[in-house]
Order: structure tokens, then C-alpha cells, then sequence
């Protein structure tokens, strides 16, 4: 079958249809309390790679061909977008999976480049990410494809995802560890810093209080809802009405082990997460 | 074929033969060090599954999954045995590979909770450990085989292997997080700390200084390498003399990127690890 002909056989992405969104585990639950906090009609597919995360210290392949798997996944329930909402995955394996597949996709990376250069007034944008995202130089890319004035420092943070996960949200070990990642940002006098992996959020007053208010904390999983939003309104996909009562608005599957997962969903979104179905994602 | 016909037909292990050792990244490698230091004969394949890592937060079903399929890639080199040189593997996966393969196998834990019988003298035993290994309580089972009055406290300690990897082995964040690990099991008076992960031996004096000296800390890696020694003897096995030169005496292989682990394990083991070669172990 020609390429053309395939094009138009394909069945056209549903308005109805869910959202799919992918991590290398929960933090991509930040991404979707954004999703859900300013576009509250939608329905959404989650898929949490509980059985390979983390992503953030593996190789650009290794992301790819998991991120792929993940895509297939989702792509049996119908789905009319997907979000990549793990800074390592979109930083890896955006243009892959762009190549793969006919419906629209959004990553997390190219939003929050966009609100850092916005929010920026002297041109020194810092990033922390995965030793995966920094090493990508993915923000410095699309920064710079932006405006090639502007100087971009990323500084890996790989004690940041376990801290998070452990719970020490607040508390005096993840100061100390921040101060450690952040000083040279400070001193190299950036007004801007984003919070490049989904986990960081969630330390957000930490973060802040080091930084001091002078620098602008950049959440792109914040931007990424909102880009999504104008993403779906511009396909005529944005959903104009709640689903009916009933329907399964919010699935969650995971590839490992569902209980950690709600209780880690559960302080995330506060939304009642009842439960997340395991699959073997190796299989697709 | 019927069962016996099988079993007689293959082929028997190889005195010449390389011991396969395998964990889910590079704490195994703290076993490695001992089977060099006390069989310094043999010859080693290692397999680490870095793009997998880390297995002490999964479940069974996927560790044991994850066992099986690294099992099968390391007799594809005709191992005479096989060291699980990981404690979670080693808690979840023993049973299962046991019944998978014909050759003599070893795990991390039965050795452990062997050293560990003999040294305490108030019957007060600790383990540290990973969730998914502290969950299995394994340690407790193999103990209480051994003798019904000990109680065993387990202790989970998620932070330690981030904190390792990050090279944070004597340093003020893990003094901190170990204290506030160690203190129930200093209030609880064990005599006898097992380090029930690969990756603790690597911040020892740590632990040692918080528990105090009145405290024996057991390191199954070194019991582990003592009991193949005396596997390898009962079944024939062991090499009498050093492998030829220029033959590959020690050989490591990693699911993902081979450059963040040859600079750990050049950090472990001391031993100018040159190379490790990538595999896609889901394949097998």
C-alpha cells in the first residue's frame, strides 16, 4: 500500500478519545495533576515504566526503545495525543518516536524552554535535570534555536529522584544536597532556572528558598499542559464536556508492582487513585 | 527425550570453565572483588543489567523475570556455575532459577545469614537492606532454619545505593541518612549487622563508626566467595592454576552504556577493567 493511501485509510484521532501520557515512573504524575487542573474534560491513559525506572542515568538507545514499547502500549486504546512527560524520554527519543507514529505528540522539553527564554531578563538560564537530560544539551538546543543570545548552565541533580521518592520533600538532607547542586548556578548568576525532570516540582519550596526570588523556577510540566491545551483546540481534539459518570476517566497502568505507585500517586494528585493495572511492557 | 536421557546426554561443566556472576548493575562487582582475591584462579563473565537497575524497589515476578532471562545469556558461555551476586535477585529469584538449571548455583544470602549465626552472641541480629530483599524476609527465614531463637530486625534503606552511586562514601548527607537508618537497631542492642545489599560494603566505615565496635558487621560478599571456593572444590571444579596469559580471564558485559561502569568499577575493583560490552538482555 502506498504511503498516501495508508495516510488516508488510517482512522482519524476521536475528540472522545483519551490522552496518553508516559513516564519513566510517577513523576510524570506531575504532568498529569497540570492536565487535570487545566484540562478537566479530558480522559487519560497513564503508563508509568515502574519495572525499568529510572530512565535518567541510561543511554539514548536504551530510552528509545523503551519509550517506543510504551507508545505501542498506548496506542491500543485509540488514543488522539500523547504527552511525553519525562525530560529524558523527550530529550532522547522525541524524534523517534515523531517518525513513528501519525498523531499528535508533545514532550516536556520544548515547553519549558519557551516559558525559560519568556521569563529570562539577563540572558542566563540555568537547567537541572537527569545526567541524561543535561548530557542530551537538549534545553541548550532548543534555548538556542530560540535565542542564540542567551547563555544556559545545566547542572545534573541524580540525588534529587531518590530523595523525592523517599519522601524528604522537606528536610535538612535534601537542603544540604541542593545547596551542593546549586551553588555554581548561583555564582554563575542565572534569573531563571528549570526544573528539567518531573520529580523536581515536588521539591519546588526547597528549590526556591535556595535560589532566592530573584530567580524564576520554570515547572515545565505546567507549560506542557498549557501547550497541550492549545495543541488539541488547533487538531478541533479538545473535549468540551466532561466524560458521562461512569466512564473511566483516569486509568493508571504500570510495569511493576501497583501499591507504591498509588501511595506515591495518591500524595501527588490527592484525586483518589484507586488503583493501576501492571503490564509486561517488554511484550509490545 | 525423557528427563534422564536429557540429563545424561548434556554436557557436564568444564573445571576450565568461567564462573558466570551476575547482579542488577555494578554492586555485584563488590563480589567480583572477593572471588578475585580468594579464588584468584577462575575466570569470570559478569553481567550487569544497568539498563534495568535498579532491582530493590521491584517486584518478584520482575526480578525473577529479569534472573531468568540473564541466566540464559551467561550459559551461553557454557558457565560451570553461577553466582547471583545480588541480593534482591538472591531473595526472589533463587528458588525459581534452581529449578531452571543443572549446574551449581549460589545467591548472596544463605552465605550471609550463615557468617551472620556465628558471630552474634546476644541472639540479636540486623539486616540492611533494599525494600524488595527486607520485604522477602529472607534473611529471617534462612536465619530461623538455622536457629529459632535468634530475632532478626530488617531495616530497609533505600538512599544507600543512590548515595553510593553519586561516590558519597564518606561524607557528612551519609553519616546523616545512616544514623537515622541505623538508630532503631542500636536502640533494638543487635550485636551482629548483616549489609544486606551489594552496594554497603562500599561505605563500611560509615556504618561501622554509627553502630559502634561492640557491633560484627557481616559482609556477604566475602561469605559468598568463601562458600563457591568449597562449591567448586565438592563438585571438582575449582582451577588449580591461573588461566593462560592473554586468555580473557575477566570479562564484563551491561545491559546499557559501557562508560559509567567501567569508571565505578574501575573505582571497586581496582583492577583496570578496560571494556564491558553492551547486550540487549531482553532479547534472551
Amino acid at each position: 500500500m502506498a504511503e498516501t493511501e495508508r495516510r488516508q485509510n488510517r482512522t482519524l484521532p476521536d475528540r472522545d478519545a483519551p490522552i496518553g501520557v508516559f513516564d519513566s515512573g510517577v513523576g510524570g504524575l506531575t504532568v498529569v495533576r497540570e492536565i487535570m487542573r487545566q484540562i478537566p474534560n479530558e480522559k487519560i491513559i497513564y503508563f508509568g515504566d515502574t519495572a525499568r525506572v529510572p530512565y535518567g542515568n541510561k543511554s539514548r538507545k536504551t530510552v528509545t526503545r523503551f519509550s517506543q514499547q510504551i507508545v505501542r502500549f498506548l496506542r491500543t486504546f485509540q488514543v488522539k495525543t500523547i504527552v511525553v512527560a519525562c525530560n529524558t524520554a523527550s530529550a532522547y527519543a522525541m524524534e523517534a518516536l515523531e517518525q513513528d507514529i501519525d498523531i499528535p505528540i508533545i514532550g516536556v522539553v520544548k515547553p519549558g524552554a519557551r516559558a525559560a527564554v519568556s521569563a529570562t531578563g539577563n540572558g542566563r538560564i540555568g537547567v537541572i535535570a537527569t545526567e541524561a537530560t543535561i548530557g542530551s544539551q537538549i534545553y541548550t538546543k532548543y534555548i538556542q534555536e530560540l535565542n542564540q543570545n542567551i547563555s544556559i548552565y545545566g547542572k545534573a541533580c541524580p540525588l534529587f529522584v531518590p530523595l523525592v521518592e523517599e519522601g524528604l520533600w522537606e528536610d535538612p538532607v535534601t537542603d544540604e544536597i541542593a545547596r551542593r547542586y546549586l551553588t555554581e548556578l548561583i555564582d554563575i548568576d542565572i534569573d531563571t532556572l528549570i526544573l528539567g525532570c518531573t520529580h523536581y516540582p515536588l521539591i519546588r519550596s526547597t528549590l526556591g528558598k535556595i535560589m532566592g526570588e530573584r530567580v524564576t523556577l520554570v515547572n515545565p510540566a505546567y507549560e506542557t499542559a498549557r501547550e497541550l491545551r492549545e495543541l488539541l483546540i488547533r487538531h478541533g481534539l479538545l473535549r468540551e464536556e466532561p466524560p458521562a459518570l461512569g466512564s473511566n476517566r483516569y486509568q493508571f497502568y504500570i510495569s511493576d508492582k501497583a501499591d507504591k505507585f498509588v501511595h506515591f500517586a495518591n500524595s501527588i494528585i490527592k484525586y483518589g487513585i484507586l488503583s493501576a493495572k501492571t503490564v509486561n511492557i517488554e511484550a509490545y
